[in-house]
């Protein structure tokens, strides 16, 4: 073990730093403008007189709540359902999620006895670390969370095993690839017991939030079991519902989010959706047809990403390794796809470490925002977001992140504290 | 009065029209493919390299959940609200009316107590005859319906008065101008008494679908009342939020959504919509600015479609008029602006007319779709809807229609009915 710098030299280190005024934001998972440069000429598409879907139909006019028939072909390996149990919405697959649960509180989902509103209370299981939107959509409706601990296979499925047996629990989050913000893939064994575990509640949902199938950062291809498949042959076929978009495969703005389920889920919600809306932008799902043709010219494009995000990934790691490598100050993700590194650090040190590095000028995730509610008890785990911010401010930022990481593990230990991340 | 003809020469010439083979659909108000024709341009806008907003921002990527705040200033005359209380979203206004009411069904509004759906019985009022898809969503959600008759003044104001006291009552229905189906204009009057009434919930809201503002069908332009000035005027400021869309200004099924209210609305809605998702599609409202411009923009688009509907508006009361003039067997408007044309027929006929229109080769909007729950009690309203098909097979569908009524009419005295409209 490196014993780490003193704690005078890392405020003069700090000092520094504070000098440079540098102005950088790891906050949130944006793409650069050089990964939305590779989607030029979807914004000259689907160009003029080109209006006609594969069926005939008019693009520009109302209807189709399912979205095109050939968005919906060309994604079903993505989504791994047919198309006729997908739907292409408007962009962000965070509104479909949204709608969903509003539908499920206000009419309840199939196999329910009633409107999840009408019970006295209902509960999400909450993979922890995980997605702060998603916390947030559960906390706004006053849906209780309970944590539930990652592993590198995913959640722990002996604590969902144990909490979803209570009828109260009609919901869980998922990210299973490249999890937010762990970037752990879900094992195979993990998807087949979330497929084939009892529930307490008949109508327990898996949202399966799979925002990463193609984001892949390395040439290994992890092999996420196809959930659905599992449910449906767990006996269990209305468990899961897979959403994915397009956000961060053509545009963050201005792409399109789908969802694929059971043949009784969709029905009941595009039942639902068809009241909200005539229909989705069918031209902005012709406009993607037209740009990205087909697997692959998704592939081709997801290799362009993957060649300007995989060397900020690398930076970041490569610059934690150098300054904390062996330091036991801290312990890092190394992820093989997503947008995420998770950080851990001293338990008690996240909150300073997000202070500190906003001294410097770099914005950080707020620390707790892996947590429900935002609050993570140990206060030790933050997420960075290196996809936004040019090569050469991801390394200043990891430098930055390291610096306050030291010192505010010098801090703690100065304080009585240890100053290492646990074992 | 002119006598109708006898039940048997309408019987033969009810054959001769079955026996033309038509195939027409006068059900909803979808604009016509010269309509979308108008807006050829947007398809290929913003086009390569154009995605600045005018503040900077990249409208490719994440964030702006309210909208661009050039969409916002474009849109300000027409919402009658400053830029700052206009919400721009993605296609369709009757989703943000959909999300309106779930947020106040699942988190209640500003004002109010509770949600709206921990209230023991709620309910809208519902001028009638109204819009269809308005009747589902309160349908959906459980929200009950009270039927208003139109005057020719909007709402009849003694009605709405009376009931909005009842403390369960928490909205209302309203489109202001041209209304639908009945195309009639709220006058200044019924707005001033909309805004000042006193209701017996606090947290009443008027949902003010102004989805027809720009849709003028003559030279003569309406002066609706600012509802929203009257309301806060009225001081009832967070009474009333505006809808409005571009769905039948560009392109009905790749449009933009908006809405408008007070600060604390907006503030609240704003809120809830940022839960649901990280922004609208900002690159389509870009694409739209680039497109409309100005406010002259769209006003020679709107010319536009003006010079399209007129004559298919035209060629329905003037077919109407040749075969039904002085029968007394039907009334119908012949409205300003808007999309609909309202025909009344003998009480207990509307749903033989639609049935024997079905046999001739042309569908009509189902009978009692004007009512809340689909039932007119009288069974005497149908909504037409001329601007999808072309003149001649608008033409067409006006001479079925008006022979059906004739035939449905005297098939109602035969049977010992009147086969008058009322009085």
């Amino acid at each position: 073990m490196t014993a780490i710098p003193a704690l005078a030299d890392l405020q003069a280190r700090y000092a520094a730093l504070q000098g440079r005024g540098l102005k950088l934001d790891m906050t949130r998972g944006k793409p650069s403008p050089e990964q939305l440069d590779l989607s030029e000429g979807l914004a000259a598409l689907p160009g003029n007189r080109d209006h006609r879907t594969e069926s005939g139909e008019d693009a520009r006019n109302y209807g189709g709540v399912q979205g095109l028939a050939e968005v919906r072909a060309l994604f079903a390996p993505v989504l791994g359902a047919p198309p006729e149990r997908i739907v292409v919405g408007n962009n962000s697959s965070l509104a479909l999620m949204h709608d969903w649960i509003v539908y499920a509180l206000l009419k309840g989902v199939p196999g329910g006895a009633r409107p999840w509103s009408k019970e006295e209370e209902i509960r999400f299981l909450c993979p922890v670390p995980g997605y702060d939107r998603h916390f947030a959509l559960c906390e706004t409706y006053g849906i209780g969370m309970i944590p539930v601990p990652m592993t590198a296979d995913g959640p722990d499925m002996d604590v969902v095993e144990r909490e979803a047996r209570d009828p109260r629990v009609k919901g869980m989050w998922a990210v299973p690839q490249y999890s937010n913000p762990g970037g752990e893939t879900y094992s195979h064994a993990t998807v087949e017991r979330l497929a084939r575990m009892e529930t307490g509640a008949p109508d327990f949902r898996l949202f399966w939030d799979n925002a990463y199938a193609l984001h892949h950062l390395t040439e290994r291809r992890p092999q996420l079991r196809n959930v659905l498949d599992a449910c449906a042959e767990g006996g269990h076929p209305d468990r899961a519902i897979v959403f994915a978009s397009t956000s961060k495969v053509t545009l963050a703005g201005a792409g399109l989010a789908m969802l694929a389920s059971s043949e009784a889920n969709i029905r009941w919600y595009l039942a639902q959706a068809g009241k909200r809306s005539i229909g989705p932008d069918k031209l902005n799902q012709l406009r993607h047809i037209r740009f990205l043709r087909d697997k692959a010219g998704i592939d081709a494009l997801m290799d362009g990403h993957r060649r300007l995000l995989a060397p900020k990934f690398r930076a970041v790691t490569e610059t934690l390794g150098r300054h904390l490598g062996d330091t036991g100050v801290a312990r890092w993700s190394e992820p093989e796809g997503g947008y995420f590194i998770l950080l851990e650090v001293p338990e008690g040190c996240a909150t300073r470490v997000v202070k500190l590095a906003a001294g410097c000028g770099l914005a950080l995730t707020p620390a707790g925002a892996t947590h429900p509610y935002g609050r993570d008890p140990q206060d030790r785990l933050l997420r960075l977001a290196p996809s936004y911010p040019s090569l050469a401010e991801v390394e200043a930022a990891a430098e930055v992140v390291a610096t306050c990481v030291l010192l505010a593990a010098a801090e703690s230990r100065e304080a009585g504290g240890s100053g290492q991340v646990a074992a």
